[in-house]
């Protein structure tokens, strides 16, 4: 594999090329490394939001009409969905979610499935590589989409350039409790379905909980994804925020493209060590529970015992390339 | 700090004793570990159930009805309750969730309320902590109840001895694809808010859904918390869970301590790479992060140095022992 040739094949934004490069990071081949070095000088262009609400809000559908518009203006769009993973099987729950538009065909676009750590997990712990390579790609937007239901809705935060919550008119009073939540790591509020009932109540809502986070002044506004409602003003707003990141490497733009850096880095850092421990857990851990039951260690020393030896089992990926 | 002394108030049941050791293991104090190595011989009492399931279907209410019920039949009851953490505070959202129930006067009870990390985020580090402390204190059962809306759903898995899924009539079709991961999971299923219309059709729908998992016989049963209307025979089918568990050393009862314990050793030990990661996060990120900025660096290298150094920083509390 030529790292140099399938990098300058992306740079010319080659789909096959970005599905092959995606396979790559994912499974730490041969030459990953080498890659994500050699897209290097090409990065820093794309525009990373982040997508995150609550299920049933309809963000699949909305992130299917954004790419139309944004494939209207001329922009290239990537989108990474992030889907849960099965707690037994490891596999994803939601990876034959039907899209509502097939982008398939236009290859302006480029959609990837990637499986959350754990059901319900944080991000995949690739989803850095991923966002990297789609930027070599030439990609202008990368909206990364999660469930809501997981730890992966704040991950996304810390890469994303924006996020943009989806919630919708009706909403119980538990998802109430997520939404102070959500309240913190929003650039833009959409009320999707805002045809149903409520929908101003929601917004009004919305504007009251933003009131109280001071510093943040989001904006929210009323879609329908289904109805094609309201999706060019959202567009228009995203489009003002992604006009400040690409002028801007100083100030608050810099702070942006800062944050989304050491955001990747974490990312990149924690799924290492996480991957580094499950490596190793299987038969260790089985060995540790058996003197534990027997009383001759305790959990805490247990746990302790499987981190010695870290030393040794790390860097496999390092010496592969 | 004498941790013979409070080990011996713990194995009492004394609940000031059980406070101040979960504020001890909490904290990583000095002395933690001896603690822990000093309960050592009084565990494997307690049943630990996991309690789980979407936001909304009652499940603190029902919890607080099984106590009841529980302290009737003269058992103890221990219950930690997994709330989400802001992402940007790292304070508990719901800290301040109201029970039904006032079971503060009652000296067979103790409740701890845990932040989880990270919004919608897995257990608290420290749970499998907490968990060996009232185990201790002789509590005969430990409720470890989550939000439903994160990662601690799957890892209360790994911990408990075994897992009620709360459930009610009328879910949507995105809890229905959660419900795919759910199904997984549970040992008794609990449609909750039976006196809704559709109770009917939910049971049938999870018997359905049950039998597409072989080797999973899970029981199904429809409870009102609110109106007290199914709650023993609930009970009932807990208890039976329980006696097996207490009955056996051997087989399935041994298994499903084992299993137990492994889960609590990868808790503890993902717990400490965790935070050893976060405690040198901030300000050598921030360096990495501009160094990627200005191109001298990949993000994959950023990480990778960002682990460097690694086994300098560990077994900070190691040391304090």
């Amino acid at each position: 594999l030529d790292t140099k040739e399938l990098a300058a094949r992306l740079a010319k934004g080659d789909r096959r090329a970005v599905a092959k490069a995606i396979t790559l990071v994912e499974n730490d081949g041969a030459g990953a490394a080498g890659l994500l070095k050699a897209i290097g000088p090409g990065l820093g262009n794309a525009f990373v939001l982040g997508v995150t609400g609550p299920p049933g809000t309809g963000k699949s559908s909305l992130v299917d009409r954004l790419t139309e518009s944004y494939r209207k203006r001329g922009l290239k769009v990537g989108i990474v969905a992030i889907d849960p993973t099965s707690p037994l099987t490891g596999g994803a729950l939601l990876g034959d979610r039907i899209r509502m538009v097939d982008h398939t065909l236009d290859q302006g676009v480029f959609i990837r499935s990637m499986a959350s750590r754990g059901w319900a997990g944080g991000l995949s712990g690739a989803v850095a590589d991923v966002i990297q390579l789609l930027d070599a790609a030439r990609m202008d937007v990368i909206m990364v989409e999660t469930v809501g239901i997981g730890q992966a809705d704040t991950d996304v935060v810390r890469v994303a350039h924006a996020v943009m919550v989806v919630l919708m008119p009706g909403l119980g009073d538990d998802v109430q409790a997520s939404k102070a939540g959500l309240m913190e790591i929003g650039d833009v509020y959409v009320v999707n379905k805002a045809d149903l009932p409520g929908a101003d109540d929601t917004v009004v809502d919305l504007l009251a909980m933003a009131r109280d986070f001071k510093g943040r002044d989001p904006s929210v506004l009323k879609v329908s994804a289904a109805k094609k409602e309201g999706v060019e003003v959202l567009v228009g707003v995203l489009e003002r925020i992604r006009a400040k990141f690409l002028a801007s490497d100083q100030g608050r733009g810099r702070e942006i493209r800062l944050r989304s850096i050491k955001g990747m880095i974490t990312e990149t850092a924690r799924r290492r060590v996480l991957v580094d421990l499950e490596g190793r857990t299987d038969s260790k851990v089985e060995a540790l529970a058996e003197e534990v039951m027997k009383r001759r260690l305790t959990v805490d020393e247990a746990a302790d015992t499987l981190l010695e030896g870290k030393e040794r089992r790390r860097g496999t990926r390092r010496r592969a390339r």
